[in-house]
């Protein structure tokens, strides 16, 4: 095994870099993988802008796809050589947080309470996957076995936004025949809409600005399109369910417009679900919730994690119940990793996901 | 059957006043109730300030305790004499809304869409209760038989706050072992309090700026009670839980501290359960929610109605669970109820509750 | 309006006989429909054979498509003319049971406690809908307006066995990935089925028989079908899943062997959803559930009715999400209705179910 | 540290003997712990007569307290010199069942498939607890701190009856008012019916054969009490609830007779929540179940494990919320383990629970 490796390192606002790193050492609990493929989050982008937060020197990247290099000495139920993913969210397992179902705010090793987010450590607070090799904490809760028969591309949004699209959908408490409205058509909201429709929802509203994505949105199930830099989504909800509103409103976008939109569309007793990363305080009108005036309920998600919830994604891919292939328009050699940041930091070509490989 | 009745009117805002009007007729739907006892809720001086619209001429009033004098033609499974109450919330049992859970959201009758708090008719869209008689629409789904053990008072809060401050409590899905926190302890926060100890909280903890309150709060099963007039509640519950924070938070004063506040004493992962009645735009900080920080939720609550729920309630007082009598400040006779108007509406005297009496 | 109508009578154990009934009057809260299409049910065959008790002279039928002929005198919100459905459970709305969501199981009007079944009138404890008429009692509750975009055919099977079908799928708490078996692909099981894929299950096992049935199956969302006249089902579906069993198990035939195979199939914690009719006591073997050994839950669902159900039931139809059209295999006026009993009775033909018109 | 230590050890059916046996090693996941108080199950008692199948020469119990002597050295979280109890069951943490929140049926390391009852493996599968060391396996999800305030009797139920009774009382989705009734007031039925009294049951009827027990069940919460060797429990219950039955019925004995006597007391929609061990098939009458006749559901709760679990447990304890302390009724020392063995295996002298103490 090569000693140094090359990773895709934050070095200040405005620079992330390909360098060279040790290759990481495997602690009892750990596995080394060796990344076959990887991809690039909206996440990651803030953090090259100096958005989101993480020490410099940091190697970037939470969505792995790769084979097991080598196991900690502690690690049972795994093979080197296996395929395998780890979610972006890697719990410990034995956090409080973890063992009440919460592991996306595992706060392991706090002395007290709970670290907000302190399940999300690949790319945030310990080294990431935009990397020849990287080293999964917790492998024995956070590794998933990759099916023969699926590529490295088809699970390849199984991480994250897969994840985290469909845990949205779960979250809403989607019955057989509800309306579902989906807030902006990003990789997110997609994987949102895809989740929506699966759970049995009848009518699939997609919301977004971009025709090409709303496009796509048809592809992932999206019953009706609403382009937003055309009509009034809340206006045009409202026509289409005939006054009544929808069951559940997914929000993925982060903003205050779509946060309040979907107040305003949903049914009483309705549920959003959101999903979106908010960069400010959020306003609830008046008139869209307060005094109880619908029961209505709030639900946020973060990407839930666990090799259990990746098994069944993975499950819904190798049943052909979604293609998200359609998500992947671009692909990049690692060492062009700074050119893809450039296409999708700047959302050009049309692009959704990068596709990074070795 | 005297052809006249005294009745609390909304003559304009500022002005409530005792006037006569006639004993309503009995559709074949309704039930006539003879009023025995009833009370003045919040809602009401918010009515009688102008705050909430409702029309001029409208008998306010939506507590009731009473005996049936006269039931509809197609009303099964009541007599007349039997002693009964109703919700503050009387849906029709056959919209939509209700048909799905959501009866406080009755929507029956509108051509398109449900009506929001359309569930709450008695003294908001039709004649209420602070009368000698009131018309109970939709008998059948909205009287419950009071056990003959119990006295008026012991029910006078089961129609609205028991039923709003226990819902709350049940919305927010206590487990046994909990830690809850209430902010605010007027009367609906205190049968908050006594909800969330019944539902298995280990530890209640309440909030209020009064102390006379706060006394009344461990009495309704407290443990820890905080007088925010004098500590900050958020660092003084983060202490009180070893930075753990509390599994629900259950707002009950509506307004924007409070809320925030909640949002702040919140484990990832912990529910708000929001009863408030607000009166403004609610910002939700972004450090304390945006982004699926903490896999948190929102849930509102209106009121929920309905005889089985209302017959639950008073199994609860029956079986001693909860002495709610403690909160019957002042009796008054309906002739004087302009006085009580007077002493509630000005907070007076340490008054939680009023009893109202022909 | 004729004074006399058509009906098929239950004469006695062996005989049900089209005969001239009065058309019935109209109470307050009623609606007469003229029924335009409507079907036989297994049930009803139990009931030709004397294994299901009802009144001698009932009108048997309980899944009726009609146009409101006339309305009762307190009904609001429809309009005659209309073309509705009502379930094969016509909850009164107003009984405890109604008012905990349980309506199926109405007891209203009894002095003491709940009658088991009490929801089902049609056909059971009041004339059905094998006539030209039928008087649906509590009619807001229970009358679902039929999209003028749907076919009487379309929604033939929404009062009865699609509510069922996919109640037992809802009950069953599928998630988006989950294994999912059906044990017997009649009627109710291929509703089933398709009710398993539609909630978003990943791998939809059919057990049956009868290959046309498993035909049917597969068109239904069934991934993998089991003939279970070759094949042992248990061992089956454990080598299909690799061992790891099935999150749940749909039972809908109504034997031991059925309802023991589900147990034995079942993942720990998995759910056994039960809709099959049984005519003999059931044995859990100790080993496949005794002792808390799996943490599995055993859940029995009778056909849910209201119609907001059917409103629902009615969009999954429209939204073209499930066809059951290859279900009607036959089609009979109601003046052949005999006949069309005797070839449903001795399941000839392939006999699926047959669509009655006037 | 001594290399040899004192256990008690399954020889053979009828014999379970102090033998010396040698302290265990450490491995990188485990604790060792001092055992400072524990207990003798029912389910020890299955296996000293060879009802239960364990491997000759292990160490029975499952039920500790103790300090903790050595830490695995992968074990973070946790200090030498700490007191703690673990679960009963101890569960890995990172198996699929543990990751589906199922750790009572942790599977991990099948090859193939879950294994019933896999995560009981303390005096099971493994050495256990009645001895002076005990090492649990995967200590980080396993050991959850005493605090100071407690006493080890006072938490000396946590690790399994009060669990598993407590899990019975929340499985059964008990609403504040409900009504529920518990079969059988040996330790874990009193648990039970605590359990259910403290998650806001209204009324609790607690059954059993034995005056003793009974009185024991009013101080743990019941509000009625049935002498089943005196009265049929089934009519006795049906006149106490009017005829309504029961909302949740709990069974806590493992025999037909309670079994059935659930069904038959559950109002239709109930739950019938079963934690007895059964030793035989069982059977479900045809009218108390069959055909979806009660919309009811039948759940079984193997002892939920984890920390969280045990922390939730020791903070009713700590609040006050319960006293477990009555059900000690015997005290002695681990040398005399034999003597005890025999009073509690033959239930002489009204032996609840007894504490082992080295």
């Amino acid at each position: 095994m090569a000693m140094k490796m090359k990773a895709a390192v934050f070095v200040e606002p405005g620079r992330i870099v390909l360098d060279d790193k040790p290759i990481p050492d495997v602690g009892p609990l750990d596995a080394l993988l060796r990344v076959t493929t990887t991809t690039i989050c909206g996440t990651d982008v803030h953090i090259l802008k100096g958005e989101y937060p993480v020490a410099r020197g940091l190697t970037v990247g939470h969505e792995p796809v790769g084979v097991i290099e080598k196991l900690g000495s502690a690690v049972k139920g795994y093979c080197e050589g296996q395929r395998v993913i780890a979610g972006a969210i890697t719990p410990s397992g034995w956090s409080n947080a973890c063992l009440c179902g919460c592991g996306a705010q595992d706060g392991a090793g706090t002395a007290h309470g709970w670290k907000p987010l302190g399940g999300w450590r690949l790319g945030n607070t310990i080294d990431g996957c935009q990397a020849e090799y990287v080293l999964v904490p917790d492998a024995m809760v956070n590794l998933a076995p990759v099916p023969d028969e699926l590529s490295d591309e088809q699970v390849l949004m199984c991480p994250d936004i897969m994840s985290t699209g469909f845990g949205g959908a779960e979250r809403g408490g989607i019955r057989i025949g509800d309306t579902v409205a989906v807030f902006a058509q990003g990789p997110i909201g997609l994987c949102a809409t895809a989740g929506a429709k699966l759970s049995g929802a009848t009518t699939v509203i997609g919301v977004d600005r971009l025709a090409s994505r709303l496009e796509i949105a048809r592809r992932m199930g999206a019953d009706h399109v609403i382009d937003s830099s055309r009509v009034d989504p809340v206006e045009e909800i409202l026509r289409l369910t005939g006054g009544r509103g929808v069951d559940v409103a997914i929000e993925a976008l982060g903003i205050q417009a779509t946060f309040e939109a979907c107040l305003r569309v949903l049914r009483p007793g309705g549920t959003l679900s959101s999903l979106g990363v908010y960069s400010g305080d959020l306003t609830i009108p008046l008139g869209a919730f307060a005094a109880g005036l619908g029961d209505h309920q709030i639900v946020t998600t973060l990407c839930p994690g666990g090799k259990e919830r990746m098994r069944r994604l993975m499950a819904v891919i190798q049943a052909g119940r979604v293609d998200l292939g359609p998500m992947v328009t671009h692909r990049f050699k690692l060492d062009d990793i700074e050119r893809a940041y450039d296409l999708f930091g700047h959302q050009r070509d049309g692009v959704l996901k990068v596709a990074i490989t070795p």
